[in-house]
């Protein structure tokens, strides 16, 4: 059995890392924070005798040998970035509970028969460069690295910069090489599994989505003079976008996901009537159909309110990524795991986007979810249990053993 | 008569210190940039031979004495600061002006009865530490000197500090001193002068005004996971105040003002439902009973709409400015100079608010505009022609003197 208590003060060591003042974590992508975090973990991989490679986009793969030079390894992994005001457990769950499985076959002196390889995605979150699930897009082929390379954050630096600046950018390749499976273990970032006293979700698949970015222009005017029949307000533009976000979400009950994260209004002063106001918009459903609706529809609508307020919208889709169901054969492995530990479970669906969804176009994948306190998450109140994260590890620990001594 | 050459050079002088690459100016009340317009306005008005003092807020005052030390001195002047995309002439025509007189004063060899002051006063526009009309607000006793000295600006430099690090807290009282009259020449910043064809605005009055920080809560949370019963979107529901601000300005026709101007989602994140956003609002219209109607209902129905989404609303009113009328000498002074100038002229109500606005509250005061292409103002592309500024500079000029030897 995989040991709680050195997986707990594994988390909460790397906790510290970019810790805030809420209890929760700030470690942007790239950052000097993530830097720390990436050196931390890489430490820890090569006490354990693990091999530790970087690829072009910051992605890092620490390498259990197995008996069989010519099986396939068997991946795991998530991801150490984080919101900025994100949680300790986004991401970190399935690295450290990663780690964790690594110490465990040292210590029971297992040799299995195919390699494991731990992985550490670059930018899952996407917070700062506008696309998430990053470094897993583009190992997969999804975004060429180029495109990778160029995206800048808000101050103009572009991830080509910040891997150089934080050392980060490997010399390996980033693209599929052949591997076994992929696992990975989340918090579920939703309410299920807690209403329903569930310890363990088995997950059969992620929602599918589409990002765009939007960028209203007006003119700036003066508050006090430019009567109503002349404003080109384009801050009243968005409040009209933002509605009918929510309405489109809403208007698909429960399912439906809508959402305006990120909004800035360019030099804002409160006597001028904002002429440029910049911000992202996203949809999500389990279903591929609803998301295929929103991304005919939703643009022009958009830009028929915008219009009527005299301003001008320019709505760039950033991506589109349809439902991904997950291997069968590795979803029922998770499945067996949880029934060998007598643990309590329950097929969903994932809300959020994971590397698993990138990863599981050319390897086989599955997902193992753990409860968390309030469905909170990408907050910093964002919390689990010990033993929560003890079960979702020995999960982890028995479906990746199994595989790669099949 | 007046220089109009040498004005306009003047002008474009001023208009050096923060030029924009769109051609506007960026001179942030209290930053570098305006200590170094200060600079060379002190300097200009020292090579006149014209005292310089400086009052607690950095309000500066430039003194030409007049013939009879027990007469009072008639003021004249506007601000140097601007907006962070401001144009050239908004404040600044009003001081190069004054400078502009005095330099006529000196090659005209008149030596006036009343001494004449001309006056740079602080932070006009309120874009940086949130009150408009700050230096003169405090001058006039509208706020004391201890809060003005605590506000801050977004990265948290307070007022103190900031008049501090570019060397302009002055060791003068900054309170009303008695004074004989008060004269401000402005661009109009509407549409009403170039419309009419009008050379002159007789400025009569100045509209009502209410201003307020808003802070919505809601909760940070996974824009995947949370479904929309669970959301408590901040900016969803800063979208329903933003839109009933615009309804309740449209309510009351072309007359009616109500801006966001400002907005900040705090921590904002593509992936995150936004937990925190911080806005201003703010409403004019040129009769006090509506801006009265406005405070008295704005309130209730913005925390109503706001608690519909599951947030919290908190408003802070931060100043209400009565309707302004000028005072009547002063106002037919101007009158009688367009008329002795041939220039023609039409009343009007100020549709901004102006340092003249506090200063009527002690000392009689008068306003002259003159018309700006396509009444845009707050806007880079603000513009007027020499011919306005020269204009409306002769204007000041006779009625100042007509005061000052009355
Ligand atoms: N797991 C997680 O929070 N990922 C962020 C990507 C997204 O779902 O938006
Ligand atoms: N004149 C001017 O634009 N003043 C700014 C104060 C205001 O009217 O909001």
């Amino acid at each position: 059995r995989i040991d709680g208590k050195r997986l707990w003060d594994s988390l909460m060591a790397m906790a510290e890392i970019g810790a805030t003042p809420k209890g929760g974590v700030k470690r942007l992508t790239l950052s000097d924070v993530d830097k720390a975090g990436r050196d931390r973990f890489k430490g820890w991989c090569e006490a354990l005798g693990l091999t530790v490679r970087v690829d072009a986009i910051g992605n890092m793969f620490a390498r259990r040998e197995g008996r069989d030079p010519k099986r396939l390894p068997v991946l795991m992994g998530s991801h150490l970035d984080s919101q900025p005001t994100g949680g300790k457990f986004d991401g970190a769950l399935g690295v450290i509970a990663g780690l964790e499985v690594m110490r465990s076959l040292n210590d029971l002196n297992i040799v299995t028969e195919a390699p494991i390889e731990l992985v550490n995605w670059t930018d899952e979150e996407g917070s700062r460069f506008g696309h998430s699930l990053m470094g897993s897009g583009v190992w997969a082929g999804i975004y060429t690295q180029e495109k990778a390379y160029g995206l800048k954050d808000v101050d103009g630096m572009s991830v080509s910069e910040a891997l150089d600046q934080i050392g980060y950018k490997g010399t390996h390749a980033a693209k599929p090489f052949p591997a076994d499976a992929y696992f990975e273990l989340h918090i579920e970032q939703g309410p299920i599994l807690e209403k329903e006293g569930k310890q363990i979700g088995i997950v059969t698949g992620a929602q599918a989505q589409v990002w765009y970015d939007a960028v209203i222009t007006g003119q700036d005017s003066h508050a006090g003079t430019t009567p109503p029949s002349a404003r080109k307000d384009a801050l009243v533009a968005a409040a009209r976008v933002i509605t009918l976000v929510d309405e489109l979400m809403r208007a698909r009950g429960e399912d439906g996901r809508g959402t305006v994260g990120f909004l800035q209004v360019m030099h804002p002063s409160r006597n001028v009537v904002p002429g440029e106001v910049r911000f992202s918009v996203e949809f999500r459903h389990p279903l591929d159909a609803e998301i295929r609706t929103l991304a005919d529809t939703f643009p022009e609508q958009a830009r028929k309110l915008v219009a009527e307020t005299g301003c001008q919208l320019d709505l760039a889709e950033l991506f589109l990524i349809p439902a991904q169901p997950f291997d069968p054969s590795c979803v029922d492995l998770v499945r067996q795991a949880t029934k060998r530990l007598g643990l309590s479970a329950r097929e969903i669906i994932s809300g959020a986007g994971h590397d698993a969804v990138y990863v599981a176009r050319s390897v086989p994948t599955a997902m193992i979810f753990t409860p968390c306190k309030d469905g909170l998450s990408h907050n910093e109140a964002e919390s689990i249990l010990p033993e929560e994260a003890e079960a979702g590890c020995q999960v982890l620990f028995e479906a990746v053993v199994a595989r790669a001594n099949r």
